[in-house]
């Protein structure tokens, strides 16, 4: 496996474009094509928040009916969340203007909505958007690009990455974006995400690996535990590689598991340390676990503990917070067999063993503190399970982007 | 009931004292001190955090064990958890010392901790501010407040109350004081409590009135998800009111829950108002539910979600934020039934019906938004149970006091 330039035009077929439509912000794009002449194969994750999107229903639905899928709209300025019917039925004229202006069927179309909650969708700018991007749209590494920055928020960098890497003897492509910011929560699946392969794969199989890999990936990245409306993971697969079709849990099937799980983690990653106002990527593994579940819902704890989250901002080495988010976490383990490390590209230091504090040079572990990406490893030696779960620091900026964010 | 002037030494019997021991702080007083020279039956709820201070397990020990209780030592420079064998051993001296100030047995001492995690106390400090304590004790409204003041941190207000009520021809008294702030987020009971009453009651009766008014009131409370390591409330009785005793849920004991749950209420409340960094009180309503299960677990989530403290920060009337707060709470109801109303000193305003934003005055709603204590009334439409609440906003102060909390 290769990781190389680009993102959702990566994959042989795949087109993408930007557009300025003005639904909510002035003078940068805020809508984003992803399109696929051959007919894709879709597999999903939605949001399991019980309010959800009209757009994530209206994907749930042609998701779930396994039929063919050619293009995504996404809008960036309204969320289309808490809209009723009104809001399914924008929706629905969405895919029509897409279908229309691409010459495929509206039930090809999904659509993907990320902004202020509870405002209906301004409908004739989007479908004056949807036009632009059927005809902006183009299969170079720009139009990818473009179309990443299209669906970003507070997002301060656009999020995208491609691999290849081999099936079959065939060259197969993966890439992908994804927006995150606030909100970030994910619990069955993230914030926006859409990603592209060329494989040959049946939409069984892409399912599962997409459903199975979810769980590593964007289930363990938190930037405020607040779970969104309109968390959606797409994955389409159009098969123009020509590698003999996955249908089964074999060697091929593995291997395009390990390219998704490569991207995947790289655009989770991302997404946590360009949480809002964050200046730290907090990163928490728990080592030695008896099971896996134990890890997860501790590594899960440390990095959403609002405390821990300012003291990473503050460069403050506190051990006792991490252990007291450990504490309340709902797992089971013993306190006073913990041995804390910090860790980062500055260099690592030893904190707490066995539950107790033990002395540290503060002027080191300030240093450690200060890089852009933090790790806190827990080692509570009851096994050999682990997790790695991601997260960002809690700052001024957080506070600022949400106390006022509708105007 | 009738409130009146004072705290933890209103009831008959009851002296406190407050000392300035330098634990951590200097100029001002940290440590404290509540004493009945009458033996006190004794009532505790802890935290549930599974790393527990020394301090919440040697108390932790004595209230179970049922024996007499004499007086509370409290300290609120350092929390004395995550500190080992060491830490226990701190409890008995500290124990001890009071003993011998006050001529009463060392196992009738509770202690209380709150401050830094995972620094050893200092006990020459500790044992000369027990001396200091046990000279200045009295029984004036005074020596109550002092005590308050002694055991807050970052609080900005101290927090006590006394009542008076009736049982049996007699006049009885309940006071109380707690300190709060951050790391609040009770599971069981909450921060740093202390009752007392001159109520006759017996310990089976003290307990069961304790253990199920804490649901309703402290454990109703959240500043910011994390329930701390030292989360202790005691209600100290020592029957000098000369009632009939109270041994089982006869009108008295009703009579006398009322007044618990109202001196709880108003304590959590100042709690929640007063967290770290915070302006503003935020209450959740969730009205009716089906159970009262359901609407606490939607009302919690309402007031714990970092989104909605930061609009309230903002006086943002953002509907979609508090339904999305609903929806990831685990609670199942039908958003497109939910009403939702802002409400305050300032008035009332409907932002939301059947689960979607309907237009409201954004001025009034601004206004309503900017008054000390802010109401958010969910209207479910399932049945005919109710849970309130309380937290507060998320501020630039919350991310400044946490971010260098050590130093």
């Amino acid at each position: 496996m290769r990781q190389i330039e680009g993102g959702v035009t990566a994959a042989k077929g795949f087109e993408a474009a930007a557009a300025a439509a003005q639904i909510k912000y002035k003078d940068r794009t805020d809508m984003a094509l992803v399109y696929s002449e051959a007919p894709c194969r879709a597999a999903g994750t939605f949001t399991s928040n019980l309010v959800k999107a009209a757009c994530v229903k209206w994907d749930m639905e042609i998701v779930r009916s396994g039929k063919d899928v050619h293009a995504v709209i996404v809008n960036s300025g309204i969320a289309n969340a808490c809209t009723g019917e009104e809001g399914f039925r924008c929706c629905e004229e969405t895919a029509d203007a897409a279908a229309a202006a691409l010459a495929i069927p509206a039930d090809s179309v999904l659509v993907g909505s990320t902004g202020v909650i509870g405002m209906q969708l301004p409908m004739d700018r989007i479908r004056a958007g949807v036009s632009a991007l059927a005809k902006a749209k183009g299969a170079t590494a720009e139009h990818g690009t473009a179309a990443a920055q299209a669906i970003m928020t507070t997002d301060t960098v656009k999020k995208e990455i491609a691999v290849t890497f081999e099936l079959g003897g065939k060259e197969v492509t993966l890439g992908g974006m994804t927006k995150g910011s606030g909100m970030i929560h994910p619990n069955m699946c993230t914030m926006l995400g859409f990603l592209t392969t060329d494989a040959a794969i049946s939409k069984e199989m892409l399912q599962k690996a997409l459903s199975a890999d979810v769980q590593d990936t964007y289930n363990m990245i938190s930037v405020d535990g607040d779970t969104s409306t309109n968390d959606t993971l797409i994955l389409l697969a159009n098969g123009l590689a020509g590698n003999p079709e996955i249908t089964e849990e074999n060697e091929d099937y593995r291997t395009f598991l390990r390219a998704l799980n490569y991207v995947n983690t790289y655009l989770a990653r991302k997404m946590a340390g360009d949480g809002e106002g964050a200046t730290a990527l907090l990163t928490a593994k728990v080592i030695r676990a008896q099971t896996k579940e134990q890890a997860v819902t501790l590594s899960r704890s440390i990095i959403t503990s609002n405390l821990t989250k300012a003291m990473i901002f503050g460069h403050d080495a506190n051990f006792g917070r991490v252990l007291c988010a450990m504490g309340y976490s709902g797992a089971s383990f013993d306190p006073d067999r913990v041995d804390l490390t910090f860790e980062s590209a500055a260099g690592s230091i030893r904190i707490a063993e066995n539950g107790r504090g033990i002395p540290f040079d503060e002027e080191e572990a300030k240093k450690i503190l200060s890089e852009e990406e933090v790790i806190i490893v827990a080692d509570i030696k009851m096994g050999d399970a682990q997790a790695t779960a991601w997260g960002c620091d809690l700052t001024y900026d957080y506070v600022k982007i949400n106390a006022d964010y509708r105007s």
